[in-house]
């Protein structure tokens, strides 16, 4: 503490991000990152803006990125806004479109990031229980609130909410912005972006952190109605004019193109996770069903901390969440068929093997 | 106006950067880019981590940065912030440093999102009116107040406010954080980073986008005592994790290791400004004494937007503020000698040579 401090930091309990560690020879499946790299269409977009013209301010308005984006889902540019990673797209959301009246609503096991930007933004919220199945009952979002956030599929669950469930909840809540956030979408899921002309306070999250391989660039996204987007530009346009830089302003655009890649990419992902269930399970594992890039899974007989920290000796990385109700869970993310091979081959040396 | 917008953004009026022509071709002298291109260390740094490492996390510390940073002004790496560009470094600034039971003090004539910030967090402000020279008299600022900033140089102005100024305001203020802009400070003034460790209420910010060369890239810094630095970090972790990119952290990393280059190009942004000067002199101009890599000058005889849209018919953008004690003058960015014939040529065939 300091007197220097503003009354809001004070306050404040920053988020904590999964593990960066620096060492290499890792395998590093804490942080839901992509094994594949970016497009190669997208690394040569980039090439080609690095020189000189890295002295001239980027386009504010990231017009050609909007565009991209706009005709990738068939909507307008009006309907799309980008920002510094979907962290940042989020935090505008927080700031622009949740009212202060009352409770925003989201669950008690997702992103954690949410509570944190509340506390930023004074916002109140509820925690609203996922079911037994660690599934969003839609039913249990229909009382007064300031707004409504959940991701889809869910994090660290995995769990999906199909899109009738969601069209459900935006036929009875239609005075407040409800934000589907999709930073997995792409792993097995139907977006919702199908929504958006019918309701106009349905605001779609997405980021190229994940199916996109790009989580190094920071770019994320918004997709809703033009008044929705007209209220994260005038948020963003009071807090930094020029977000996106060159670089990235480019490689979103190229990856967005390249849907060759991308498809490959998420395939190899899908079909990954599936061996990866398959060979978990053999070992005594449990995992919820994924529609997303990682695996929450317990096993039935080894504390998840005493797995997360045998597996840490062996250089392998996963998340362990020291929360209520999922203590006992490991969130583990895809990756190649060789770092699952090396996470199986630790967990054998340490706790035998099948 | 949308119901769905929360009552903050109905009341914001945002920030409006200088234009972005997308045209090919123009002389753009009106938002203050350096007419060099970046270090060819820091491209061939950037060069290195366009690959697949895309596909991870940047360092959400930005470690090896700030020991960089830290390295070459003598600080140690707890006195230094990163952010997306300087104007979210502000933004932050804002949000975790300025009291809100007294007005933040800043001048009349400045930089105009300090305002737009204070709309955004809810702080009240006091304008303090520049002298008749247009310069920053620090005696003007010893109110109370929740905090007080200024840009040094000062902008749209050039004007340098020397270093034992700031000195003598550090030294009766010292209960609210004062904030030294320093933007453009290494086209002619003296940094009051060798302040930082005297006095824990000075915070000093700078970008790399003016004399780095690197407006495309979007990194900014601030420099200060490690509380004000710790109420920072608290506001960015509750806001973005990872504001920069692998490409911007390497890059700004390198280009502050150049210092030969960053040497070269600042040496001949000054010398291409006082040739400016004289030109323009020759045709009836005159100008503030400047410390930044812009001129703030006004025609003896010609209205400034007269001269501005006239320049425009030939490709030559200056920028113009429609405020008042400012409307005739015109601020035109130091380019090379080549956009300066063409400047000059414009004027010429216009209003006649000299």
């Amino acid at each position: 503490m300091s007197r220097f401090w503003s009354p809001i930091v004070k306050k404040l309990e920053p988020y904590v991000p999964g593990e960066q560690p620096k060492l290499q020879n890792l395998t590093k499946l804490n942080t839901n990152e992509n094994p594949f790299g970016p497009s190669p269409k997208a690394l040569e977009a980039m090439r080609q803006v690095l020189g000189d013209e890295l002295r001239l301010y980027p386009d504010p308005n990231a017009d050609s990125l909007r565009e991209t984006i706009a005709e990738y889902y068939g909507l307008t540019a009006q309907q799309v806004f980008v920002g510094n990673g979907s962290d940042e797209v989020l935090a505008h959301v927080f700031h622009a479109l949740f009212q202060h009246n009352h409770p925003l609503l989201f669950p008690d096991i997702t992103y954690s990031f949410y509570p944190v930007y509340c506390q930023l933004y004074g916002i109140p919220y509820e925690q609203i229980p996922l079911d037994d199945s660690f599934a969003i009952a839609v039913s249990d979002y229909r009382g007064i609130n300031g707004g409504i956030i959940f991701p889809n599929p869910n994090a660290p669950t995995g769990r999906l909410l199909p899109l009738d469930e969601i069209r459900r909840l935006l036929e009875v809540n239609t005075e407040t912005v409800v934000v589907v956030d999709e930073a997995y979408i792409d792993f097995g899921g139907e977006s919702a972006v199908g929504l958006i002309d019918q309701f106009p306070n349905l605001l779609v999250t997405q980021t190229l952190s994940k199916s996109r391989s790009l989580a190094g660039l920071r770019v994320g996204l918004a997709l809703g109605s033009p008044e929705l987007i007209e209220a994260l530009e005038r948020v963003k346009n009071s807090f930094n004019s020029y977000p996106l830089d060159r670089l990235a302003l480019a490689g979103a655009e190229a990856a967005f193109r390249d849907r060759a890649y991308f498809e490959q990419c998420r395939q190899a992902v899908i079909d990954e996770r599936d061996r990866l269930r398959v060979a978990l399970n053999k070992r005594g594992f449990e995992s919820l069903p994924s529609a997303a890039n990682f695996l929450f899974c317990r096993h039935r007989d080894l504390a998840a901390e005493t797995v997360a920290a045998a597996l840490r000796e062996d250089g392998v990385i996963v998340r362990h969440f020291r929360h209520s109700r999922i203590e006992n869970y490991l969130r583990i993310t895809v990756g190649t068929a060789e770092q699952h091979e090396r996470l199986l081959a630790s967990f054998d040396r340490h706790f035998g093997a099948k």
